[in-house]
């Protein structure tokens, strides 16, 4: 079960520490340390056994963590060692990439319903997909209990998309969109926003080279 | 200049700032508060004056913040007032639909020059560039003086391109490659990672429903 009172910003770290556990253990590593990560990372190493502490023990004794053991774990905390099924919402160039991208099946999020709301493409079929109609969300979300949305859609009606894709039973959203959405707190929303990327760092960039 | 005791964190949050008081602006209003400001970013208000103090001070006594004015400013402080070139690196889909979104221009980052390495690309025009051979970024990146790259490579790749790019002068990169990048502090790498803020979400959701 989710532990509610583990700050946002620790979760939002466990995903990091989950992959780079991952290619820890494909480079065939079997234990590392609170150190170890933290350089990897740019992470002080007492932060990273803090974060961890939230959820148990899971170091040994003068041995470090084990590699395979500690990504188990994390990945159960985060509930990444199960499938779920997403909507994808907007299927223009963006919306196609996503599509295309394989690793989403492969970490367990399966695209299983595409929508539009753009008559020359709703009924088209697209990677394997019928793209819907976005005015059967009501219809199609709750009856397939899907919870998760990822949004490719144009920022203008984000907000609006996003508010509908609750209605229809949706409680967590990958917003594509470069706009801040004003939903409910239970609603999860995460925004993938590669403007605000850019400019915290050309903030360390020298405006004058 | 840079101000470089700013915990990055804080730099991190000028960008949703920016954003915001870009859409308060948009909708007419003229003055906000870090109360606000707050409640449309799900942060404490004293945050946000504090991370704001780092910089100056920008409100004015019983009227808060003028919109206008503390846009400028932060857009000042994150050389976001200003245009930068930008090389986008790897022309499949995703790079695809990065070049044809229009919201990086429109905040001042210019795709100069795209790179990819595959034969049947090299040479062929997109979105008004020519497809440039990734092995020519030696000669080309150092004399357009561009410093920022998108990177939307293979994660097996993503590693040695990231190296190259730092080689031919690169000094922040966006990368769309979900792994997480090994360089030097001096280059500054934010990634977009659509899994990470998928798992984050997960955390929340109740697997059993």
């Amino acid at each position: 079960m989710a532990q509610t009172d583990v700050p946002d910003v620790v979760i939002g770290r466990l995903p990091i520490y989950l992959q780079t556990l991952k290619q820890l253990q494909a480079s065939g590593q079997e234990f590392t340390s609170s150190k170890q990560l933290g350089q990897k990372l740019g992470i002080g190493s007492a932060q990273i056994r803090k974060d961890l502490a939230h959820f148990g023990e899971f170091g040994k004794q003068g041995m470090g963590y084990e590699v395979n053991y500690l990504q188990q774990q994390i990945a159960q905390i985060l509930h990444a060692d199960r499938d779920w099924s997403v909507a994808l919402v907007g299927i223009g160039d963006l919306g196609q990439a996503i599509s295309h991208y394989s690793g989403f099946a492969h970490k367990g999020f399966h695209i299983e319903v595409i929508f539009d709301n753009d008559p020359q493409k709703i009924g088209q079929n697209y990677n394997g997909k019928v793209i819907q109609d976005f005015n059967s969300i009501y219809q199609i979300l709750p009856t397939q209990n899907i919870k998760i949305a990822i949004m490719a859609v144009p920022s203008t009606s984000a907000q609006e998309v996003a508010e509908k894709l609750i209605v229809a039973g949706i409680r967590a959203i990958l917003n594509y969109a470069p706009i801040s959405l004003t939903l409910p707190s239970y609603v999860k929303v995460q925004s993938m926003d590669p403007l605000s990327h850019l400019q915290q760092m050309s903030y360390y960039l020298d405006p004058l080279t």
